[in-house]
C-alpha cells in the first residue's frame, strides 16, 4: 500500500511508529497476534479482511521486525507469525487503545472482552504516566521538548 | 473517508478504538492536539496534507467528541479544535506510542524530542502494566477473555 507520506526520518517518536503501525488493520493484525493468532488463515477468519490486504500488511510488520516468521508449531507445511521482542514492546499502546474503548466506546453494561492477569483472572490496572520521582501525570502535566529544545545549536 | 470495514458493533475495544482512530492522520492530529496546536492552519503547516483530508479528520474527530470547536483564544473570527476530556484520555496510547518509537525507530544517538514532565523537565518513565494487586505485567502475562468466557451463555 503507498503511504500519503512517510514520517521515517521525523524527529517526533510518534510519528516514526505511527509511520509503520498506524493503520487499522496493522493494529488489528498486532491485537490477534497478543491474543496468540498464528496462521494467515486464522488472521483472515477473525478479521474478515482480503488476502492481499493482510498479505501486504504481515509482509509489511515482518519487514520491520515487528512480526517473524516461525515453522507451524504442529509440524505441518503452514507457517506462522509470531511476535518478535520488538512487537511484544507494543503490548503498552494495545493496552492504552483496549483501556480508551473500554471507557468510551461501551455503553454502560454493554459487555466487551476484557484483559486479565493470566495468574488471578483479575482485569489489569488502568495504564498510568508517571514522572521521573513517580508523581502521577495527565496530559496538561507533560511538554514535548523538540530536538533543537534540548540543546543550544552549534554556532558558526 | 470510506472505511473498508466498521469495527463498532466489535465486543473488542481494542477494534472500536481503532475504528475512530486508527489511522496514520488522526493519530498524527490528535499528537499535535496534545502539543497544542488548535487553529487548522496550524495542523495543516505541522502535517503537511492536504486541505480536504485535514478536514474530513477533524470534523471526523468533532464528531466522535474527541475534538471540540472552541473560540479564537485572541479573540479573532478563527475557530479553534481543543482536546475534550474524552481526547485528553488518549495520552496513554500517545505516550505508548512514543515511547515505541523512541526505543525502537532511532539509532543509538540520533535525537529526538523527548516527552517531559513539565514541572521538572525530566523525561517521563516507560509505561508499565500491571496487575490489580501491582504485579507488573508483560503481554505473556495477560490474557483476554471474550464476553462468552466470562459468564455462561442462557440455556434454552
Amino acid at each position: 500500500m503507498a503511504k500519503r507520506a512517510s514520517h521515517d526520518k521525523a524527529e517526533c517518536p510518534v510519528a516514526r511508529t505511527v509511520d509503520i503501525i498506524g493503520d487499522e488493520w496493522s493494529l488489528l493484525i498486532l491485537r490477534d497476534a497478543f491474543d496468540g493468532l498464528r496462521r494467515f488463515g486464522e488472521f483472515q477468519k477473525n478479521l474478515g479482511l482480503a488476502k492481499n490486504i493482510l498479505a501486504t500488511r504481515l509482509r509489511h510488520l515482518v519487514a520491520h521486525g515487528i512480526l517473524e516468521h516461525a515453522p507451524a508449531s504442529d509440524g505441518s507445511a503452514f507457517h506462522e507469525y509470531v511476535l518478535t521482542d520488538k512487537g511484544r514492546d507494543l503490548f503498552h499502546v494495545l493496552v492504552g487503545l483496549r483501556q480508551w474503548g473500554e471507557h468510551h466506546c461501551f455503553q454502560p453494561g454493554e459487555p466487551h472482552s476484557v484483559l486479565v492477569d493470566a495468574q488471578k483472572g483479575q482485569p489489569v490496572r488502568p495504564l498510568e504516566v508517571h514522572a521521573h520521582d513517580g508523581r502521577r501525570l495527565d496530559a496538561t502535566d507533560a511538554v514535548v521538548k523538540k530536538v533543537s529544545e534540548q540543546k543550544p545549536r552549534a554556532k558558526r
